[in-house]
C-alpha cells in the first residue's frame, strides 16, 4: 500500500521534494552571483538524496559532515568523494578518519590546537600507510566571535599552526585554508544585525586570511558560514577575501529561520506529521502526538522580543502554536485566545508542524517520507538518513 | 575486543547496573512500605533489561509505555503481558492496539474524552475477533492539576465518560480506574512543593474514585504518578485512596531530579561517555563531542532560582558544567570561574556527563553500554533500547 499523509504512522516527517530543491538552488546560485564556491553541509539531512541536491550543480561535490559516521555513509555510497568533518579532530578518531581518507579523494579534518597536529604527526609515523600514502588535508577553524571552536586570530599561536600545517611539518599536511562558523547569527533579533555578523565573519576570515599570506604562507580557500550569515551575506564578499559559503539548515530551513527573517514559512522543507490525540474546549487547548522526542526540545529563538513561546505551529493555522512539549506529547494553545476550531481539530484528525529546529527534529526519524510539494498527500518516496555516531 | 570507557567511540551512554536496580528497587520497597502497587514506565530507557530490574519483584509484571513501538517491542519479548499505552488514543491507532491486546493478556488503552470511547466501540463493531473475543481494556485519565491530558473531574461530562465505560457501553470495555500523571511536580523549587503536589495528586484522585463509587460505578485501580512525586509520597497514600504508583524516570535519574531534590548526583544511572575536542585556555572554555543530539537540548530546571544554567555537568568537577550545545558540540565552562585544569583536560581525555534529562538523553542513542559500577571501566554488556515510533 502506497502510503499518503492520512495514512502515515504519527509521528513521522515529511520533506517537500520542490521545496528542498529550491532553496539548494537559490543557494547555489548565490554563491555564483558573488563569486564564491558552495561547499554545503549534510548535518541538517545526512541523506544521499538531499546531498545530490546539494551539489547537482557544482563541479566538485565538496560536502560537509558533523560526524565520522555521516562522513562514512556519503563516503560509501561512491558519489561524494571530497569531504570535511568539521569538528575539531580527536586522537581516538584518526584510525577511523584515516581509512575514510584512504577510500576517498579526500577526507579534509579541522584542526584549531597544537595537539592535533601534533596527535596526527605521531598518528602518520606509527601507521605508516593508512592514510592510503597521503598526507592528511586539514582546515585551521578560526574563531570569527562566536568563541566555540576556533583559534583566535589575534594569538601569535595561530599564525604558529599555520607556520606548523604550511611549513615545519608539511610533509604530514596539505593545508586548505581556514574555516569559520558564525553560530553567533542565531542569536541576532534582525537580518540587519546577521548581515552585519556576515561582513564581519568575512572581515575577520579575509583579514586573517590576507595575514597569512603576507607573512609568506599559502591560504588556498577561506570558507564562512552559518545559514543565516548565508542569506545576508554582503555583495563585495569575494573583495573580502571570502573564497566559499558552507550553508547547512537552509535545505529544510525552520520556524527559527522564518522568525530570523531568513526565509518565508513556505520555504519550510520539512513538517512533522501529527494527530490530534485529545481535544479539551473548556481551557481551550489540544494535544498532539508529537512531543520532545520528535520535534526536540529546543524552545528556539526565545531573545527575540514579542516572540511567542513553543515548539512549532501548525501550517496553515498560525495562531495555533505548540506551547509545550513531554516526551510524545505536544500541547496546543492559540496564541491570541481566539477559540480553537474544535470541528476542524477532531481527535485524530491530521496536522502538520513547522519545527523549532529542523536538524534536530529531522535527527529523531528513521525515515524521511517524501512529497512532491506541499499540495500533494501522495507518499512518492522514501529516503533513510544516517544515524547517530 | 571488549570495550572498556576509554575505547568508547564518543559520544556513548554507559549505564551502572548497581545503581538502576538500587533505585528500582528502593521505589518498589517504597510502593510496598506504603500498601500500594508499583506499575513502572519504560519510556525513560525502553529496554527489557531494565523493565525485568523494574518488574523482578512483582507479582504481575504490570508495565507502562509511552508509544506503540514501545508496546509492541515489550510484548514480543514474551516477558510482559500485562501493558499500559498512556497516551490517549486516536482512531488510527486501534488497529495497532487491537493487534498488541489480542497476542498478549491485556493491552490497557488511555481515554479522556467521548470520541475515544465512540471509535473503539466503532472500530470493535467492525473488527468482530480483531481483540481476540477481547473486550477494550481502559483506564480513565484524569487531570490532577497538570493540565496536559485527562478529564476535568469536577466536570459532568467526566462522570458520563465513566457511566459509558462501566454501564451503557459495557459489552465493550473492561474498566481498569483512573490514571493521573502530576507533571507540574517539575515546576516545583522544592521537596517540599513536590510533596504537596504528590498529596494533592493523590487527593483528587482519591476523591474522584470514591466520588464516582458513591454513584454505583467500579474503580478498581487509582494509580498516581511522576517521579518527583514518587520520591515525596504521603504517608497516608493508601487511606488517599491511592491503589498504585507508576513512576518512569527513577530508574536513571537525571540532573532534573538531582536538582530538584529527588536524589543525590550518585543516585543518576545513566552518563554521556564524551572526549574534549579542544580547549581554550584563553578563555577558560573546552569542548566537548556531546551536543545536542546526544544530551538533548532541554533546558532543564531553569525555573530554579541561583541555577547555573546549562545542559549538564562533568561528573567529578561539579563545577564544570556544559553551558552551550550544538548538534554536535558541548562547551564546557567553569560555573564559579576558576580555571579549568587544562593539565587534566587533554584533547582526547575522557569525560563522564550527568545530563538533565535522562529520558531525552536514553532516546538518542541506538544501544547503551552497561558497566557493573561507576568505579569499573569495563564495559560488561550492551543493551539495544526500542527506538523511534
Amino acid at each position: 500500500m502506497t502510503n499518503t499523509i492520512e495514512t502515515l504512522p504519527t509521528p513521522s516527517v515529511v520533506i517537500y521534494e520542490d521545496v528542498v530543491k529550491r532553496n539548494c538552488k537559490l543557494m547555489h546560485d548565490r554563491a555564483i552571483s558573488l563569486g564564491v564556491d558552495i561547499r554545503p553541509h549534510m548535518k541538517t539531512h545526512k541523506t544521499i538524496e538531499i546531498g545530490k541536491f546539494q551539489t547537482e550543480t557544482i563541479n566538485i561535490k565538496k560536502i560537509i559532515v558533523s560526524t565520522l559516521s555521516e562522513a562514512r555513509f556519503f563516503a560509501l555510497s561512491g558519489q561524494f568523494k571530497d569531504i570535511l568533518y568539521t569538528v575539531p579532530i580527536v586522537p581516538t578518531k584518526l584510525a577511523a578518519a584515516a581509512h575514510i581518507h584512504s577510500s576517498i579523494d579526500v577526507l579534509h579534518l579541522m584542526v584549531d590546537h597544537p595537539d592535533h597536529i601534533k596527535a596526527m604527526v605521531e598518528y602518520r609515523n606509527q601507521h605508516l600507510g593508512a592514510l592510503g600514502n597521503k598526507k592528511w588535508s586539514v582546515f585551521l577553524k578560526i574563531d570569527c566571535g562566536y568563541h566555540r571552536a576556533g583559534a583566535d586570530p589575534e594569538l601569535p599561536s595561530t599564525i604558529k599552526l599555520v607556520e606548523q600545517l604550511t611549513k615545519s611539518l608539511s610533509d604530514h599536511f596539505v593545508f586548505q585554508g581556514i574555516y569559520t562558523h558564525s553560530g553567533h547569527s542565531y542569536k541576532q533579533t534582525s537580518p540587519d544585525g546577521i548581515a552585519k555578523i556576515a561582513t564581519s565573519e568575512a572581515t575577520v576570515a579575509g583579514n586573517f586570511a590576507k595575514k597569512i599570506r603576507s607573512l609568506g604562507y599559502p591560504c588556498p580557500i577561506v570558507s564562512i558560514g552559518s545559514t543565516p550569515v548565508c542569506c545576508h551575506l554582503p555583495n563585495n564578499l569575494k573583495d573580502l577575501g571570502v573564497t566559499e559559503i558552507h550553508p547547512g539548515n537552509y535545505v529544510f530551513y525552520d520556524l527559527m529561520q522564518v522568525e530570523l527573517g531568513n526565509c518565508k514559512v513556505d520555504d519550510v522543507g520539512v513538517h512533522v506529521v501529527s494527530r490530534v490525540i485529545s481535544v479539551y474546549p473548556e481551557r481551550n487547548e489540544m494535544l498532539v502526538d508529537a512531543g520532545s522526542l520528535a520535534l526536540s526540545s529546543d524552545p528556539g529563538c526565545t531573545h527575540l522580543p514579542d516572540r511567542a513561546p513553543g515548539f512549532g505551529i501548525i501550517v496553515g493555522d498560525n495562531n495555533l502554536r505548540i506551547v509545550g512539549v513531554t516526551q510524545e506529547i505536544g500541547k496546543v494553545s492559540s496564541v491570541n485566545g481566539s477559540p480553537i476550531d474544535f470541528n476542524k481539530y477532531t481527535i485524530g484528525s491530521i496536522v502538520r508542524i513547522v519545527p523549532n529546529h529542523s536538524c534536530l527534529t529531522a535527527a529523531m526519524f528513521s525515515n524521511f517520507n517524501v512529497l512532491s510539494t506541499e499540495s500533494t498527500t501522495q507518499v512518492k518516496e522514501t529516503w533513510i538518513p544516517n544515524k547517530h555516531w
